[in-house]
């Protein structure tokens, strides 16, 4: 995962009791070294042999055949590979150092543990991406991440083939770079949280190393509260520190010539420390109030015939964009920029939905595609897997939902409304680069990052890498719990952070709390983000501390079973006695969960999502017994349409939080399953 | 844990929403200051709350009041603390800086994570260390551990009040410190795996700040055939690269001037690298033969009137003490050295038995106790528990069991034999310092090593630092279990790692083995470690890769089942359910087992582990259900005796390899608690 372009397994495997010796063809580099010393101590960790020495000599070969690429870190980049693995040993042939680094990760993923020996199974594969852009985006403003966890979604992007991180390091929570030009970012906006320079120079070196380039976003006009918390000159509405409100609204004045002056210096700083040519000026969310309701923006937009807050941010635009562009930068920008005229060469990342693809494309701009990718939505992995990046029709309202909607969103339906008539011309597909999958981190800590980013992320590669017609969801979920535990096993904490979040809820014994949160999910669509409350000691930030922050979007043991129920309805009579143990499991999980929750309010407050699962479970047991009298159809019916109804209140596009959520935030993840096993489908 | 010398508990807690302010009275020092601030961070990984910045306020208050201590970080540091916590805020009074550090791991211990702020339990404690030295020793010869996961183990070691940490770091498989003095330890004894100079210096500081001495050994004269493979012509016997024999026996030529130049230089260098004043030099298993059957060294013993090797060990330990007391250091040794006449001042590490606890006192040495506290037995924790520094007929072997092995293990049963007439005078008690648990890594790979030395360390810690009188084992369990998710959540690998080893194993559905890993554990007393076999391909080395290696010496799910099965029997009906879940999870087990065992040797060799899992846990389901007739009793019986055997042949001093060993190396740990179920106790 991502499949290969094409693949053919052969019967047999090599065995590698002391990992691989190396021979080079063509360019070698010190890099292309430094990668095959990560292959190695890869290799070692999932064939669970000791760590080789850089220099020791294995009896199998692992020859590398490499092509120079002047292009090796852009979107031009060689990525083809071809990979042989038979009983002489594994060819990797590739067109640049791309394709070597691509041809190690797929070689890693056909790498199994044996009694003496790992083995690698033969095949011959030939691959090659389908989108040049396949990246992720981090907020790293809303919670600060460090660098080492940074790190570690980096080594878990080379082994999935990802190419680009886009860092989101400014908005209203924080500005997170080291600037020397502004230093009171620094000292007044990062809160104390930010990256020095030397650490960002190690790791755009880190990425780079991974065949990864590292794109840098600061947003402006809007999402600047803390940039102007430090220079409250530029604000449009001056700044107060603690103003919630402002923290997400507040916005750069645009008519201030300062301002450009500000922008020039501090982009031309942040340009140095990111040597990638691409540059994210942000640009979306800009809340029109916060200029209209100045009185000298309001003067200059009347004197200058700016009719609309939207053509005053398209004139500046234009002038970040020439900036950027005396500074050697393209411009990219979220999709509101397209909103007024705007130079043709700066790259739209589509995000309010999949027909700015088409919008944006036919204006002639470079896109990147984000909508249908917010893993912050906690969608499961399926729904982002099936989103296609050339589908302008793949992501937003259908226009009776938009309908429907109006009422509770005004206008801003109109921007998540799909357009019918949206197509696109083999042109326009050709300005699509890829994609781009985002978590906003209003609701995920450092700890969290690694289980919400993955294995979700992992999916999505496979979306940016495969040909479109791999597309089959159960085949995929098969494949991602293998490549889920393949990232754990090489250094990934997403396992690791889950059982230190359980254990902090419930020391001694964090079983309980773990298999309740493997059977359920978080409620969706910023469900689980709730609005600050004011208690009695000042206002309630909501603490990422609960099993809705343990559950992950997809659950691989829910999954497993569901897919079980399937096949024992469709007439498997074997797996039953797998479902039985499945389902006594979590029922059973209940009086253990009763137990260890008592006196601790946290997971009191679970405690009826428990009791759900053991339902759900009980009603799994009776179906797969035989006990389904009137009485029984009538309980589970109800008991189902509950479950049903907190997904559909958490698949609308904005949750109301005056809607019922289901207790603790947690979706019942089995329900699929029992329903199947119910005759309910 | 480990548990207080005086503690009070009063209802009522104290809520720390933002984690404490520290206000400070006496001699605050960069290095407390220090812990303070990682204090800060453990409370909030405990408790659930965003780490603060170093000066952010708080509304609770931490007052520390601390005396100053010319003697802190040595063997007479002040370690005395007083605690309180109540309505007004924390108050800690200690007599050193060590009492500090001691105080705040005690204050750990007391937080709780709760919904919107953690809080500490209200009490007052004043507490001391019964022992001054209380330490572990990890073999980094054998099996080489990174510098990280070093620090890891110191961690936790200031968490449970460790304060000695000893290394192993030569021995016939390598030299692990870089060597200035003699180039060739480095290149040629490390085989590449080394810590540099500088890393020693960072670790012995790291360790430092938190009042952990490390106390290095570098061992002589046997144990040496990885510095004579480097420097030959100090050997005994001529070394051969690969000759596994003499990898465990090879020594140094006694007879030498040579070999004291050479170790006076060697000591040098490395008695500057380690500052504290103890240095442990050795001098155990030494192999009579690498002298008698050098002609050279058997003339020198005949011409200087040396009957016996140990006489002529003695010698050489003599001069080893005087070359260490002229570099300003304290000699410390294996109770070995004590065979002959030896310097009064030299410190015995009694290691074969504890009647050398009695001996070595006797004849005025200090003495530190690692005999019964060896972790490499992987003996469950409550057998350490229970072993006291101060009783020489604690741990070895009675006189009938000694007769018994004689014709197996030939005199060497006479060092392991208790002596029934040692006793302890309260002056010998005085020079009993305190005690090691040694953990030897031949079966411990890095990744290993925090599961194989934790949780035990920390029950083993209690017995080196609270009253004699704490020993109440059920307690200890209950309170072991929660301080090992403690040590999780503040950053210890044991649980992630285990989970990675099983992820290996079977990913994508690593579950199965864990679940059977966590009812049993592997079999002890160095039957799982085992000898060298020839394979077709050459000698097969022993893959640390099933699931022996991935369970635990103690199995907190399996105690936690004993514990309940006890209380059922008593009379409290309320646990049968929480009971019976235990035990269907545990029978249905088998079924995913066999599943995801198909087609990968390792699991498939564990089968028969897995099936003596479910015929035990259904064993237990059925005497629950009162179905216990005649043969029931008499196939559960045979069930029970299979495994008392397991574990009888695991307990023998020495594991014959021609005794039949469990499957799997596993022994099932939810035996005595079946069988307390079955009414066959």
């Amino acid at each position: 995962m991502p499949y290969p372009a094409s693949v053919r397994f052969d019967a047999g495997s090599l065995s590698i009791p002391e990992g691989v010796s190396v021979t080079w063809e063509g360019a070698r580099t010190p890099m292309l070294e430094r990668a095959v010393g990560r292959f190695r101590a890869r290799l070692a960790a999932l064939g669970g042999i000791p760590a080789p020495a850089a220099d020791a000599p294995a009896a199998t070969q692992l020859h590398i055949h490499v092509g120079a690429d002047p292009a090796y870190l852009s979107v031009a980049a060689r990525e083809g590979y071809r990979l042989t693995v038979d009983v002489h040993g594994i060819d990797l042939a590739a067109d640049g150092p791309a394709g070597v680094l691509h041809g190690l990760a797929t070689l890693l993923q056909l790498v199994r543990a044996g009694p003496q020996s790992p083995a690698i199974a033969f095949a011959r594969i030939d691959d090659a991406p389908r989108f040049a852009w396949r990246g992720v985006m981090i907020d790293v403003a809303r919670h600060f991440m460090t660098i080492e966890t940074l790190k570690r979604q980096i080594d878990a992007m080379e082994l999935v083939k990802l190419d680009v991180l886009h860092l989101h390091l400014s908005d209203g929570q924080g500005f997170r770079v080291e600037s020397r030009v502004f230093p009171r970012l620094t000292t007044v906006a990062s809160h104390g949280q930010y990256y020095t320079q030397e650490q960002i120079r190690d790791l755009v070196a880190y990425a780079a190393d991974r065949g990864i380039r590292i794109v840098p976003e600061f947003d402006t006009p809007g999402h600047a509260f803390a940039l102007l918390l430090a220079y409250p000159d530029l604000a449009s509405q001056p700044p107060a520190p603690g103003d919630r409100h402002q923290v997400n609204v507040a916005a750069i004045d645009p008519t201030l010539e300062g301002s450009y002056r500000f922008l020039r210096r501090l982009y031309g700083e942040m340009g140095h420390l990111f040597p990638d040519p691409y540059f994210h000026a942000g640009g979306d969310e800009v809340s029109a109030t916060q200029w209209t309701k100045n009185a000298a923006i309001a003067a200059f937009m009347r004197q200058n015939g700016f009719a609309t807050p939207q053509q005053l941010q398209a004139a500046f635009t234009a002038r970040i964009q020439k900036i950027l562009h005396d500074q050697g930068k393209i411009m990219m920008g979220w999709d509101e920029i397209t909103e007024a005229a705007i130079p043709g060469n700066v790259v739209i990342e589509a995000w309010r939905g999949s027909k700015f693809i088409a919008s944006a494309t036919r204006a002639g701009h470079p896109v990147v595609v984000s909508a249908g990718y917010y893993l912050d939505l906690l969608q499961p992995a399926s729904e982002h897997y099936l989103v296609d990046p050339l589908d302008p029709q793949a992501n937003g309202l259908t226009p009776e939902l938009a309908e429907k909607l109006r009422p509770k969103l005004g206008a801003m339906v109109d921007a998540l409304k799909l357009d019918p008539s949206a197509t696109m011309s083999p042109a326009q597909d050709r300005l699509v680069m890829g994609g781009e999958a985002p978590l906003w981190t209003e609701v995920v800590t450092d700890e969290m990052l690694d289980a919400r980013l993955w294995p979700r992320s992992a999916a999505i590669a496979e979306r940016f890498w495969s040909p479109a017609s791999v597309r089959d969801v159960p085949d995929m979920y098969r494949r991602l719990a293998v490549v889920q535990d393949e990232l754990c096993v090489t250094g990934l904490q997403a396992q690791a952070n889950r059982y230190r979040m359980a254990a902090r809820l419930s020391p001694g014994n964090a079983g309980p709390v773990l298999t309740l949160a493997d059977a359920t999910s978080p409620i969706r669509h910023y469900g689980h983000n709730h609005p600050v409350s004011h208690g009695p000691n000042g206002p309630v930030v909501q603490q990422m501390n609960t099993p809705s922050d343990i559950a992950a979007p997809d659950s691989a043991g829910a999954e497993r079973f569901n897919d079980l129920a399937r096949r024992y309805v469709a007439g498997d009579r074997s797996v039953r006695p797998v479902l039985e143990a499945m389902l006594t499991r979590w029922r059973d999980n209940d009086a253990a969960f009763q137990a260890v929750s008592a006196g601790r309010p946290i997971l009191e407050d679970a405690r009826p999502a428990s009791q759900e699962l053991k339902a759900l479970a009980q009603a799994g047991l009776d179906a797969l017994a035989g006990r389904n009298g009137k009485d029984w159809r009538a309980v589970t019916g109800a008991l189902l349409a509950r479950q049903d109804q907190a997904v559909a209140a958490s698949a609308n596009m904005v949750v109301s939080h005056t809607v019922a959520q289901p207790p603790a935030d947690l979706l019942q993840d089995i329900t699929p399953g029992v329903r199947t096993l119910a005759g309910l489908d």
